[in-house]
């Protein structure tokens, strides 16, 4: 049995109650997808990521990618095949345009797909990923003739796409890159420069690579406003479609990394022995930046799935480690006989910390998703800007805040395990090792923090972030409805009782919003540097709050979806734990995570004051 | 220049002003140390930690030790060198009795030392610190006979000592281990068994290795009850003192971590190839428990010590790639310039998130330790015994709550360097996955947390700890008498000034301090699995307390010097500068990182309700 199952039924939940699906659905673009056409679906892409995809994680990580003295990249064994399965299957195509061949699914769906595949093998799904994003930078804005030329082999999986930004002296900093592109008398242009940190920038699963590059035409503005975009492939392509020569774009070295080893990530060289890599523009010159940043979203988004999916492998290897692993004993076990560790308290409050967060990843990213569709395929063009606004709100607290707790996450698989989670051979140490990158690159976890408090919060001024509050306030009605319920109603006695639950959502919640709003309203009052050096506490507060929140909206369809249960057999016993545990999942989230996020507040609004103790430090060497 | 250079200004002021290295001196075991003296000492163990050890850090995690077909290891190249420089430096014999070749230092000082030594090379270091748990073992149940056999040799380091409790199925729960050990008619004994997890096992830095072993006498109890504790020399020791033949311990084989790679962690088959490996018994049979308790503080206080040492090493290259690295501009920088990353507000908060968590840590473990020296030489009997408790009460915050803290500061170093802190070469990497492993070893912080409540809380009726709560209460009168003074005394209006910043510190330690005092009655009236619950986030709240208020109490130390400073030149501008960082530093830690842990008494005193939520889990799968 493979050591990663798809969790399927989770996913349907909040594809359902939380992404709203159904409605997603009815936009026109998209067919109906019943309840059944939506496990199927997801069935059957987790047994191809736990049979195919899953298998190949660990001899990645040991074998890793390596170069050649050619230049050229092997990846580890069986990459191949599972890739070419991959292209075969047809996953990567799902939630493009069929025009090109896509599958036409929703974004979100597809969300849930990359989830899987990411959790079976994060290094693997990077090619995938990042081929995502070049696809959709070339939708976006290539003329017809570009799409016609790249789309089709890009979706289909045939040929990969990578996207090409940071040099040596421009990481976070984009705007002082420094590549060089020449326009040419017939249009096409020659680049020239070093690029580095390119993820799956060369190697052996397709027959082309097809580079997105930023360069800098020689009579640009400096900074971002200068920059251009750039199409490279590694083999040119002729009038036909049949690969011509080597364009002069080389692998020069790897670097060694700390995880996700079977991920090449390269030094690519342009134009080392010619007057440069052939290439093409996408739009107009100087417009670079704006291309990549419609992009961006997808691609922040993608890389909270991944905070996501290795959290749930993770959590899956804790849960069958703790089940299996026999050490010590509790109050009322049988003398002289050790108990699995997954009775003991402490070793329940590591899983259902991961659990909680986990779960609410997975309703912060998913109803994130949801809105990519509502702004690509809302009949209303008013609909479609409101949801452009609330995912370029919510993307940057997709990202850091579900990256973030990915490392916390899978240090405490690590930590269930024991000295077992130390040892290589484990796995465990693995995802905490892979995992690590995830708040790092595609914007670092600062930079979104700075994204979300500098272009996000003043959306509208102000607006779009006022009326999500809002819409968090109007949880408290239904959630305080339940006080007292569980007595009342049910004349239950139980302590476990759900209504109780419920209610005890909001009192935790309300103090999170209250704390938000105060500090929402400290960073508009005081910009600049002291409303900076509150950005990462914000984010975590508010990336808290909204998951808060959708978790306490799943623990009521949760609810209201065990009202109906009807029946007494195993399976309606099964459904009946896997919602009461949504529900008792949700609370714990709400009344023992969120507290230490609304904790962050004075963090927030102190401003730049304290931080000056660096000053002094320096001053005092 | 070495990447590693010793803190010796902070550690002086914490040994001076929080452990009270002076009155220590006074116990009458010690000779009085002068504040030139301190300087010597500790900038001579500085030198040697930076320029023999620290060298050999990378090295250790590249090549690692690795086994050899007879069962030998090899250390990494260097190691050899550097260990012989270590024993003839004498600093392994520091905390000693000078009768078995000991330097008769407090082990508070012993503790810095071994902080330098720590932070130089921590896979190294874990040689000379089991050792010490050997000789601290030896020193207080040997035989005087025993003690004159293996004390010198182990002081000096010519010897290095191990210990053996982890069997495949006795991890946390040493009391299921299996290990034979059959009385001879000679009064020795002979082990039959497997150890696994064993540190430093075999190695080749000494001729010999002498094993601390527990095991069980056919006719004893079970469980912990019935365990023996032996010594088992990897050689034999002739009457005279030379080396005999060759004891039945072999290394079968050696563990592949993720990381501490140079140091061996071996499985050792005792007694496979004849009736049992030679070995004598420490103390009296079914005692070995009891004797292995009374070495775990320091054992426990040692590794409280390796977060430390490594997050000092991880801050001190954050703090030196921000000031390298330049990436953006700021508001106020030069148009076209970037400026140094620590310009930026969300990396300074990186920094002195690690810095004054950094400085709490030395706070809380120098302040332990010191109650070592207390208890150990207090002419008091009583005092003694009151020393004793305060470190036992301690002791499970300092390893748990310093290695937790070490996980996130290595993390924050890595995040501060960008992509280049994913990169092995940076160095940054092997930090973080070097101190990963002192969170689970020497009792996970799962079972410091219970160790806590089960054991501590409950020390003579629960007065050890109201005791504690009791002191801290006091610094309260002292910070709020700063509130207004900046204004009314100095006449300054400078919104940083120290008296403000003294003042502010209290009402977050307050709040801190009223939340562990309500935990801590809750956990006395839910004994048994609910307070087991709250166990982990209780031992984060009261270290956290702890830690601001010996914060608190350096500040005010440092508030007094700098009244004292005089002149006005180069060197006094540097020492105010320092001691302003304290304050401001302290600031930060009681008013930013504080909260989040006050935030935790809702967990903490939740009870084991909401962790049904697994259970049902269970159920649903």
């Amino acid at each position: 049995m493979s050591d990663y199952l798809a969790p399927t039924q989770d996913m349907a939940f909040v594809l359902r109650h939380i992404a709203k699906l159904d409605e997603i659905c009815t936009l026109g673009d998209f067919e109906e997808i019943t309840a059944d056409d939506l496990d199927a679906v997801l069935e059957e892409a987790g047994r191809f990521a736990s049979e195919v995809i899953a298998p190949t994680n660990r001899i990645g990580d040991t074998q890793g990618s390596s170069r050649n003295p050619d230049g050229s990249i092997t990846t580890p064994e069986g990459f191949q095949t599972a890739y070419k399965s991959y292209v075969q299957a047809g996953w990567g195509a799902a939630p493009f345009e069929a025009e090109w061949g896509g599958g036409n699914q929703p974004w979100v769906l597809g969300c849930a797909i990359s989830e899987m595949l990411t959790a079976a093998n994060l290094a693997f799904s990077l090619c995938p990923m990042l081929n995502q994003g070049a696809i959709h930078l070339l939708s976006s804005h290539g003329t017809d003739e570009q799409k016609a030329r790249w789309l089709p082999k890009l979706i289909s999986g045939e040929w990969s796409g990578t996207m090409n930004l940071t040099e040596p002296q421009a990481g976070s900093d984009v705007g002082s890159l420094t590549t060089k592109a020449v326009r040419q008398d017939d249009g096409s242009y020659r680049l020239s420069g070093q690029k580095i940190f390119i993820t799956w920038g060369e190697h052996d699963l397709t027959d082309n690579i097809v580079h997105l590059v930023l360069a800098r035409t020689p009579d640009a503005a400096p900074g971002t406003k200068g920059i251009s975009c750039f199409i490279a492939p590694k083999f040119k392509v002729n009038p036909d479609g049949s690969l011509g020569e080597r364009n002069d774009i080389h692998c020069v070295s790897i670097e060694h990394k700390m995880g996700i080893h079977a991920s090449p990530t390269c030094v690519l060289q342009y134009g080392e022995s010619s007057d440069g890599a052939v290439a093409e523009i996408v739009g107009e010159e100087q417009q670079g930046m704006r291309y990549m940043f419609t992009m961006m979203n997808n691609a922040r988004l993608g890389v909270g799935i991944q905070g996501l999916a290795v959290s749930e492998r993770a959590l899956q290897q804790a849960m069958a480690f703790a089940q299996e692993r026999r050490q010590g004993r509790t109050l009322t076990s049988e003398p002289g006989q050790q108990v699995p560790i997954v009775a003991h308290p402490n070793v329940k409050r590591m899983l259902l910390t991961m659990k909680s967060v986990i779960e609410a990843m997975r309703c912060l990213l998913y109803y994130s998703a949801a809105f990519v569709d509502w702004a690509d395929h809302s009949p209303s063009s008013q609909d479609a800007a409101l949801a452009q606004e609330r995912v370029d709100l919510l993307t940057p607290l997709c990202k850091a805040w579900c990256t973030d707790w990915a490392n916390e996450i899978t240090s405490l698989n690590i930590q269930i395990h024991g000295g077992m989670g130390y040892v290589e051979e484990t796995g465990a140490a693995q995802h905490y090792r892979d995992v690590r990158i995830a708040a790092i690159y595609e914007g670092t976890n600062g930079i979104q923090a700075l994204d979300l408090i500098g272009r996000k919060l003043p959306i509208r001024g102000g607006a779009a972030i006022v009326e999500l509050l809002t819409e968090i306030a109007e949880v408290g009605t239904v959630l305080t409805g339940f006080a007292g319920r569980g007595q009342r109603d049910g004349g239950s006695t139980q302590p476990d009782n759900h209504a109780e639950s419920l209610a005890n959502m909001w009192p935790a919640l309300a103090q999170a919003l209250e704390a938000t709003t105060s500090a929402t309203q400290w960073l508009a009052e005081n910009p600049g540097e002291p409303a900076m050096a509150g950005a990462t506490p914000y984010l975590k507060l508010l990336a808290s709050l909204v998951a808060g929140w959708l978790m306490a909206k799943s623990a009521l369809a949760a609810h209201a979806e065990l009202a109906q249960l009807d029946g007494t057999g195993a399976e309606t016993q099964k459904k009946s734990s896997l919602l009461k545990s949504k529900i008792l999942t949700a609370e714990f989230f709400c009344t023992q995570i969120l507290p230490t996020a609304t904790a962050l507040l004075p963090a927030t609004t102190s401003g730049d004051r304290p931080l000056t103790a660096i000053d002094e430090t320096l001053r005092a060497n």
